[in-house]
C-alpha cells in the first residue's frame, strides 16, 4: 500500500460529475495550507501543466478490475479498463493535460480540467514536450467517437 | 490519506535511477496477479500509453515542498517543485508517455519508460489525441536543455 496525500484541491463551477463540455468549465488549483506559494514557481513559465487527481466521488465498490463497456454503455466496444481512461478504475486515479492561465501565490488558473470541485489533486507537473509522444498517434475509432463532446459538448 | 496499490510492476533492464538515455532501456510492465489479463484488452490499439508509477526508491526525508535548483544543481535555475518534474517531489508520482510496443497476456511492452525495475506501476491509460495539448506548447529554455539527453543521452 502506497500512502498518498492531495497536495492541492479543484475549485471549480461544476459540481457534479458528467461526461462532456469541459473546456467550458474554469477551474483553479488550490495548493493544501502546508504546501508553500514557492511549489508554483516558474510553473507560469509553461503553458501546460499536467494535473494528477483523484477520483473521489468514485465507487471503490464500482471500480473494474476487467473489461467492460465504455461508458457502461453496450452499444460502446468491450475494451480493458487499462485501455480506457473512465473513473472506475484501480486506484481511481486521473491525469489530465490543462492549460495555464494564470498563477497567484498558491492558486492556478486552469483550462480543460475535467475535475469536479473538491476534487483533490496529488500532482501537479509541468508539460514539456520532450514528455509528449515521440513517434506518431495512433488510436482506434471509437476512442475519437467518445471524445467528440468531451471538451466543447452540447452539455456546456 | 489515500491508499493506493500498485497495478503492475516495472521489469527493465535498467536497476538504478539515473538521469539519461531512458529510450534505450527495453522494459515490461507486468500486471499484479489480482488483476486478469483483460485489463489490457484493446490497449495494443493504441500506439502510446500513459504510465504512472511511483518514484519508490526516492528517500521520503529528500521530498521538496518548496523549490530547488533543478536535478540539485547550482548551474541550473531555482523553480517550484511543482514546476519540475524530478523524483524528490510530494507523493512521489511519475507519469510518463510510452510507445506500446506489444501486449502478450498480462504484460506489456514498452519503450521510453523511465523508470527502473521493480517500480510499483499505479495506473496504465491509453494516450488519445484528445488528451494531448490542444494549444500551442510553450516552455523555458531551461526545460529543453535539461531534457537534451534524457531519452538518447550518451548514458546508454
Amino acid at each position: 500500500m502506497i500512502e498518498i496525500e492531495p497536495v492541492a484541491y479543484v475549485r471549480s463551477a461544476r459540481r457534479e460529475p458528467v461526461d462532456d463540455g469541459w473546456d467550458a468549465v474554469p477551474a483553479r488549483i488550490e495548493l493544501v495550507e502546508s504546501l508553500g506559494p514557492e511549489c508554483l514557481e516558474g510553473l507560469a513559465e509553461f503553458s501546460h501543466a499536467e494535473i494528477l487527481f483523484h477520483f473521489h466521488l468514485a465507487a471503490p465498490e464500482a471500480v473494474v478490475r476487467g473489461a467492460r463497456h465504455l461508458r457502461g454503455n453496450r452499444d460502446w466496444p468491450l475494451v480493458g479498463i487499462f485501455a480506457q481512461r473512465g473513473k472506475d478504475r484501480p486506484n481511481r486515479l486521473g491525469s489530465t493535460i490543462v492549460e495555464i492561465l494564470g498563477r497567484d501565490g498558491r492558486s492556478l488558473e486552469v483550462r480543460g480540467l475535467d475535475a469536479i470541485d473538491g476534487t483533490p489533486v496529488l500532482d501537479i507537473k509541468p508539460v514539456m514536450t520532450e514528455f509528449l509522444p515521440r513517434t506518431p498517434v495512433r488510436q482506434p475509432a471509437w476512442a475519437h467517437q467518445l471524445m467528440r463532446g468531451y471538451w466543447s459538448g452540447y452539455l456546456v
